[in-house]
């Protein structure tokens, strides 16, 4: 079973960069703390642009990807980042080629 | 000192996808047998594109990346990358947030 890879770019409204990585941050110690499948979570901020943020992600399958989106904790977060956004994020699902 | 992280998006001429793998595979190898400072190097297929590979990598600072790119395996993985693109890669250089 191939590992899936997800690019997420989002840009965030000026000013509320701190806030976001707050929301994220605390998204992301509940991902890492509750859901095995869940490889990798990283989030990097653009070099060329201090309002986009790169979030780096690996899940062992398809289902925990699937299962990664159903939690309470995501959709909760996701409420708060929908405050916090400039526009819709960019998703790219990828399947792994060569990996770790 | 920030992790480097880099999303690296390439399109590859139809037909030379098998290609493309085998030498980034070969290049890959080289990488992580040869660089401390690069903490991931792994390869993606996009799910909606057959034909554009994704690349995430991580950089323990600034200075492992650029010694990655003055490598010669690196250079001359480059060279024969030419002949399989589709068009430039495109290069988001990121600094870390949130890592590991």
């Amino acid at each position: 079973m191939a590992k899936v890879g997800i690019v997420a770019t989002l840009s965030i409204q000026a000013g509320k960069e701190a806030e976001f990585e707050t929301v994220f941050n605390d998204l992301r110690s509940q991902v890492l703390a509750n859901e095995a499948g869940c490889e990798m979570y990283d989030v990097y901020k653009s070099k060329a642009d201090a309002s986009t943020y790169v979030i780096m992600e690996r899940y062992a399958d398809d289902a925990a990807l699937k299962a990664h989106g159903e939690t309470d904790y995501f959709k909760a977060a996701g409420a708060k980042f929908g405050a916090l956004l400039a526009g819709a994020p960019k998703l790219e699902v990828l399947d792994g080629v060569s990996i770790g």
